[in-house]
């Protein structure tokens, strides 16, 4: 491979050092699996993303797809991609055996995405495939099971989440898009998507939707919003048992949008039913589909945030290799020493601090990640309370793991951007690509906004504020054990110091609750997430460093090893002293007492 | 005008209201003017702005320049623009009289540069050239006067500064362009120049490039460079003086680049002396380029922090009409009301929040700016103490006045875009462009590292730091004065603590610069200036609001008037709940023991 975009070292060691993926092996739905066959499956992952797409990063952005004459032309190198990730088994990777699947666990398959995303992430086709057919494998008929996932886990056929509207868009229980059935069972489907990633091309076969819907005298609102598969071709006939023959289903691609980044997967407005003629079929029962989709939410959210610690991730890989070779200027305290060569811009300590600022975050986010991919794993195969208390604290994580490594992944490939100066902001380097890539995760799967009323306004008070409860036992837990190492003791109490902040804010704010007054409660709830999101990412960096201590001291680790355990705790120690203090001005604002949210439009606009 | 891009009344506000720009009509130099020709410019730049240059917005960064065969192409209107710029007496505004300008002062010039480049900041060709002929009429001979600057300021010909080379980015110390002296007392130019903004195109006549140079035999560093005109053409006889016939000056474009954003105006890569045929001009005396150069880099820094500016003000204006506009869900409280049409989304807190955000920023930074104007114009025409004192504030003032509409600026822009969601995302609208168009301003003329070293290594220290005690003696009466209102003063006492903390922080930073220990006494000075800058915005906002409450307490006014007062205090109350707080993790970060910017790059890399 040409050019480093992630650590495979730092990989490993999340995966296996801090969160020890083996240990998922001793569940009966992983047992065929250990380390061996999780790195497996990562090296094949790499060995995609260094061949068929990585070399592509630029051509795909450079060669946007258009919609000519109701045809979507994508690069051809996504049929090549596609097909070899169904090859490979990775568009099922986390499917059971029976299922065509490899039965692995999320906290590998998710980290297959981190790979692919941090190589190109315009190359998104196969995950959207997967979130679709696990769609279809979790709520679908055997026959709409048997008849669209082989070929969708194969690469043929690409899957997509139709759920957006024009008027729409956040507000899923405004959905209009209609479904009126029809005596076979099926349903006729009228209406309009927007923004449907990867909703028509040309290497795929068929595009099977995931579509929500309204079937004809449903309920208002979101209990009323039903699932169907809605594919581009349909069976001619006999329902939907017989691939001899495919007729088109009246899905027309009615617009593209051209956009800031990822560019290489087309964004498409679709139209059903203009003549009259899409058939979808239900997926489960009547009314579910928007508790099926929140049930696949977490699956998704993992996906975005993974994304975005995967670009700032290659974006800081990038700046790193830039620092270490561009020479500029002297050292601070050589300045006078004209005759002395320039010094590699990696020896000024502002250039530093923006690495160290890059690879805390993105180290941070990816190890959260993982966190939240291994409590989904365990929500799925544990029993009893373990399976109760892993779905709670996902849960409450997922807005955090959504929104931490997006909204901070943009500040950092903007650092990556600022640390090649004046070359940042043009085509020679891919951090310009990189930094407009980064910028719909914050908007993608729920805006930010999103995520903070869904933490502040659900998350920590579901179950009697029973998630919380658990999340600072566990943070507590990792403050107990870094509390035995002289070096590590000064971060683990600034750790319970935020804990305590963090309770503070909510004790502040829940009286707003109570009264029932959710505008009041919420107002703030970006900031709340923002904090929130420090501390967790500041637990994840203690947990880090527990482990890289343990194993300075146990094994004596030489050269590259012992700068690895350094450099994480050096880097730990990064991100406490200049990340974990900006929850200090967050909290001052989260417990003021000024509304300053009321504000009449005339006063904004003039 | 079709969509509004900047507030007039806003813009007004502050330029008469605030700071009062009449009263620089009581210096000699300025005595000309009163109000009316001051709002008479505005009124012009804008008709050419709404007219020439706004329409234009997208198709300029649609149809990037491209260099073939050695020429540069670009949007024809650029050459209206030039044109009309030039017949307005907009590109010599702030030049003499018998220089041919109208002796404005940068108040006003630099609001021009305002209202255009929130119209459209690709179409900066004419703030290049007002730079470039102020290098001349300053020390230029009356021969290079007479000869280049009346076509630079009629928009006949394009200004560029050269400074910037391959090998010495930042580092101007290291710029090797050579400069041989002939006997005709011209010099033969041989190097090359890397970004040179609008350093090649088709839209003017000639191209004039301010080009620093080492002349042979030169002392190394910085007390070694020379400032030279190097025309594209050059005149074919008789030194300067001839208009009569031209010929290439070997001048050519080598490469141009593509960019992130900023795509209206092309930045070339030339090369000086391929064919041994390139002449320069001295201008003033040798080895004072550099000197030269500095003495412009103020005004440049204020067009760099008015191009931020604008760039956000335009993106909130885009997105305050988008969120008026925009029905989505319903309020907070009314979740439930499901037969309720959607509303639109400026009802949402978190819109609501992002919008003020974006408000407190641009009107924050505009202050800012035209405070650092106003400065500018008194350390010119006043004398004494005033003029000493005026200087010595800008000084110190103008790396915050460069940065903070930058960096925020950046960060408004993203608000801006977040407040559209998906939309934000796409080519529909004006922000994902405006997004990478203010990149670049961090970057641009010294990055924002480059302008923290300058604020804590040079401004806070020079005179025995008289300059830091200037401001906040201005500070103190801001605060003095808004303590005599019941509903200022907490603010006002906020500022004090500010003012107290940020000494605080000098203080136990200031043993590393006694101790010669630059590296460590510099290594967060970026944290500085992000500290600084929100103490310095808090006071504009504080002046702002001042303003606001003596006009309604002594004017009464009604509708739209009272609106826009209401707005400001309210802003002012946003900015210092929202904004000041952050100070607080900045300082305990500033006055940290730690030092973390030392590690290897081995644990940086692995």
């Amino acid at each position: 491979m040409a050019t480093t975009y992630f650590s495979k070292r730092n990989l490993h060691f999340l995966l296996h050092e801090v969160f020890k993926a083996e240990e998922l092996t001793k569940y009966d739905y992983f047992s065929a699996h250990d380390r061996e066959t999780f790195n497996l499956v990562l090296d094949s992952a790499t060995y995609i993303a260094d061949t068929l797409i990585h070399p592509y990063l630029k051509e795909v952005d450079k060669n946007q797809p258009e919609l000519t004459n109701g045809q979507v032309t994508v690069h051809p190198k996504v049929k090549e991609f596609m097909k070899a990730m169904g090859e490979a088994g990775l568009i099922g990777a986390g499917f059971s055996f029976d299922q065509g699947g490899q039965q692995l666990p999320q906290m590998i398959s998710s980290c297959v995405g981190f790979i692919l995303m941090a190589a190109n992430n315009g190359m998104m086709y196969t995950g959207l495939s997967t979130g679709a057919a696990h769609l279809i494998t979790s709520f679908g008929s055997p026959e709409l099971n048997e008849f669209y996932v082989p070929n969708m886990l194969a690469g043929n056929w690409q899957g997509t989440m139709a759920l957006t509207e024009p008027q729409a868009g956040s507000s899923l229980s405004d959905v209009t898009t209609s479904a009126t059935p029809l005596p076979d069972g099926t349903y006729k489907i009228k209406g309009q998507k927007v923004f449907i990633s990867a909703g028509d091309h040309d290497a795929a076969d068929n595009i099977i939707h995931l579509m929500l819907a309204r079937i004809d005298g449903a309920p208002k609102g979101t209990k009323g919003i039903s699932l169907f598969v809605v594919p581009k071709y349909r069976p001619a006939v006999d329902g939907v048992s017989n691939h001899s023959s495919f007729i088109d289903n009246d899905v027309q691609s009615t617009g593209i949008y051209h956009k800031l980044g990822q560019k290489g997967v087309p964004a498409l407005h679709l139209t059903m039913g203009s003549d009259d003629n899409t058939i979808g079929y239900l997926v489960g029962e009547p009314n579910k589909g928007l508790s099926y989709m929140f049930q696949m939410m977490n699956e998704a959210r993992i996906g975005v945030g993974m994304t975005a610690a995967a670009i700032a991730t290659a974006a800081y890989y990038s700046a790193l290799q830039y620092a270490k070779e561009r020479p500029q200027s002297r050292r601070l305290n050589e300045k006078n020493l004209l005759d002395a060569p320039q010094t590699p811009i990696i020896n000024h300590p502002d250039v530093r601090r923006m690495l160290l600022f890059q690879k805390a975050i993105t180290e941070g986010s990816l190890s959260l990640l993982i966190e939240a991919a291994r409590l989904y794993d365990i929500s799925r195969v544990a029993e009893g309370e373990e399976k109760e208390n892993a779905f709670l604290l996902l849960d409450l994580l997922m807005p955090v793991a959504k929104s931490y490594p997006s909204e901070m992944g943009v500040q950092s490939v903007s650092q990556s951007v600022q640390t090649f100066g004046g070359y940042g902001f043009t085509e020679d380097f891919p951090v310009e690509q990189l930094y407009r890539d980064i910028r719909i995760t914050p908007i993608y799967e729920g805006t930010t906004g999103i995520q903070a009323q869904d933490l502040l306004g659900r998350k920590m008070t579901m179950k009697g504020g029973k998630a919380p409860q658990l999340l600072f036992a566990e943070i507590s837990r990792a403050i107990t054990e870094a509390s035995t190492f002289d070096d590590l003791k000064p971060y683990a109490d600034q750790l319970g110091e935020e804990l305590k902040r963090t309770q503070d804010v909510v004790m502040s704010l829940m009286p707003h609750a109570m009264k029932g007054d959710t505008e009041r409660y919420l107002a703030d709830a970006t900031l709340f997430l923002e904090m929130f999101g420090i501390v967790v990412v500041a637990w994840q960096w203690l947990k880090q460093a527990l482990v890289a201590k343990q194993t300075l001291l146990t094994q004596n680790p030489q050269g590259d090893d012992l700068a690895f355990y350094e450099g994480k705790i050096h880097t730990m120690k990064f991100f406490y002293h200049y990340e974990v203090p900006k929850t200090l001005g967050l909290a001052v604002r989260l417990k003021d007492t000024e509304v300053l949210t009321i504000v009449s439009e005339k006063e904004l606009a003039l």
